[in-house]
C-alpha cells in the first residue's frame, strides 16, 4: 500500500499581502496552491504569475488558498524585499506572498531546500489534509492544473496528516 | 428545491472520427464536453478548437468524452461535410465530431435549436447522469473549465437522468 | 554583375474584393506584397492572414499594394470560391484576393507553379519596377518584413523591368 | 517650411553591455533606436524588451544602433544598478543599456526630463543626421516600426544636425 509524506511546513522570513503570517497548519482544511517564483525569472513573470493571479480570482468562491513563495537562490542583492514589494505592486499581485528564509549555509533558501525544488517556477498543490498532491518544476498547463484542483477540491477532509504519512487514496 | 432538465439528446446527420455513431445515452456514466463550432468561425479556430484538442489529450486518462458538434447556421454552402473533413485533417482534430442535422424550416440546425445556443463557440458540459452542468457561449477560460470538469468528474454516477429532471445537488 | 528576373505575371481565375481585375503590370510603380495562402492552412490563418490585414491597414498611407493569392493545391473540393468568400467575410479580409488558376495537369495551380512556391503561406515582395525582392515560404517576422518594405518603398522607380532582367541594384 | 529640433544628447550615469560609453554624437551617421524602459514595468518586459532584442538581432547587418535607456522614475530603491544587471542577464539583453542620470530635484531622471517622456516604454528613433523621427509612448507595432526604420535607413546622411534645426524633409 502506498504511503505519502505530509507537506513540510513553510519556513518563512516575512509575509506580504496578508495582515498576519500564514502557515500550512493554519490553512489545514483548505486546498493550498503554492507558486514558488523569483521576481527576475522570465518564465515566472510571463506564465506562472499570471496563472496564479487568475487562479486567485477564481479561488474567491472556492475553498482554495493561493500563496506565492519568493525562493531567491541567485542574484540575492537584486531580489530584495523592497524590490519584491515594487514587483508585486507593478504586477498587481494581491495574494499572500511569503519570502523564503535565507540559509546560513548557501544560496538556496530553507523552504526551497526542504521541498527539494529544482528551480523556478515550481507549483505545489496540497490537499485539505496537508498531503502533497503535486510538486512540479516548469510551466503548468491551465487545463491540467484546473482538472487537478477540481478533483482535489472535491475530496472531503479526512483528518490530520500527522504523523506524516497516510495510506494513499489517489 | 431546484430541479434541472436533463441534457436533450443530440440530433445528428453524420459522425466523423468515430467507427460508429455516438449518443448521449450511450455515453451515460461519463462526463461529456461538447464543443459546438463552425469551421469558419475565427473564435472557434483560434481558441475553442485548440482548447478541445488539449482537453481530448488530457481526457485519455479520465472518464471524460470530448465531442465536437458542427452547428452550421450561416454560409451553409461553404461549410459542407467535405470541407469539414479537410478542416479536421488540417487542424489535426481527432476527437469525434457530429454534424448537426439541418432543419427543414430555416438556417439553424436541430441540436443547436434544441439547446437554444446563441452562436459559436458554445461549450456544453454534461455530468455522468446526463444532466447539464454548463452551457456557455463564447471563449471559456482554461483554468475555470478545468476546475469545473475536475469537480464534475469527482461526482459518482447517481442514476439515470430520466424522466428528465432531478433534484439539483450543486 | 548580378542580374535578376522580373516577377512573372499572375495567372488568375477570379478576383475578389476589387471592382476590376488587377495585374502586376497595372500595379507597376507600386511596391506589391503577395500573400499566397489556403483558407484551411493553419499557419496562414493564425499568422500570415492577420499580418496581411495589419499591413493593408498600414498601406493606406503608402505606395504599397497588398494582395492575397488563394493557391489551392490540396482539398480542392473544400476550398471552393464560395467557401473562400465566406472565409474572407468571417476573417474580415478586405484587400484584393486572387484565385490562382487551376491547372489542367495536376493539383498545383498555375501561378503557384510559375513561382515554384513550396507551400503556404508564401510571401512575395515586388519592387516598383516589377522585380522580385523576396520570395519566402513560412511565417515572416513582422519587424523584418517591415524593414524590408520600408527599404523597398524608399527606392524610386527606375524604369520598366522588361525585357525580364536588369542589373541588380540591391 | 517645417523645422525640427535635433535629438538632445543623452545624460547618462553609467553604461552597461558596452566596453566604453556611447553618445548620440558618437553614433552620428547611424540610425539610432532608443528603448526607454524600467525593469519592473510590465509592458516593457512583455513587449518592448523582446521587440528591442529582436531588432538588435536584425540590426547586425544594418547601419542601426539599438540602445536601452533605464529611466527609473518610481521604486528607485528596487530598480538599482545591481538589480538592472541581474535583469539584463536573466532576460538575455545584450545591447548597450544606459542608466539615466538621477536628478537632484525629483524622481524624474535627466534624459527622461529632457525628452519630456510620458512614461515607459517609450521608443525614440533618431536619423543619421541626429534628428528625431519618432518619439512614442506605449507599445509600438512591429510592422509599423519596421516600415519606419526601413525608410529612415534608406535616407543618406545629409550633414550635421547642428546648430539644432534643419528644414524638415519628411
Amino acid at each position: 500500500m502506498e504511503r505519502r509524506l505530509a507537506a513540510p511546513e513553510l519556513d518563512i522570513d516575512r509575509w506580504l499581502n496578508t495582515p498576519e503570517p500564514l502557515s500550512l497548519a493554519r490553512l489545514r482544511g483548505k486546498v493550498v496552491v503554492i507558486h514558488a517564483f523569483q521576481m527576475l525569472c522570465p518564465g515566472c513573470v510571463s506564465h506562472a504569475i499570471p496563472q496564479a493571479i487568475r487562479l486567485h480570482e477564481l479561488a474567491r468562491n472556492l475553498d482554495l488558498a493561493v500563496l506565492g513563495l519568493h525562493t531567491v537562490f541567485e542574484h540575492h542583492e537584486a531580489m530584495t524585499a523592497i524590490a519584491l514589494e515594487a514587483f508585486l505592486h507593478e504586477y498587481r499581485v494581491t495574494f499572500p506572498v511569503a519570502i523564503d528564509r535565507p540559509s546560513a549555509d548557501g544560496p538556496i533558501p530553507r523552504t526551497m531546500a526542504t521541498y527539494a525544488m529544482r528551480g523556478t517556477p515550481t507549483t505545489i498543490v496540497i490537499d485539505r489534509d496537508g498531503f502533497l498532491v503535486r510538486h512540479a518544476f516548469g510551466q503548468e498547463d491551465d487545463l491540467m492544473l484546473g482538472l487537478l484542483l477540481g478533483t482535489v477540491l472535491s475530496q472531503p477532509r479526512q483528518g490530520d496528516a500527522a504523523p506524516g504519512t497516510r495510506d494513499a487514496t489517489t
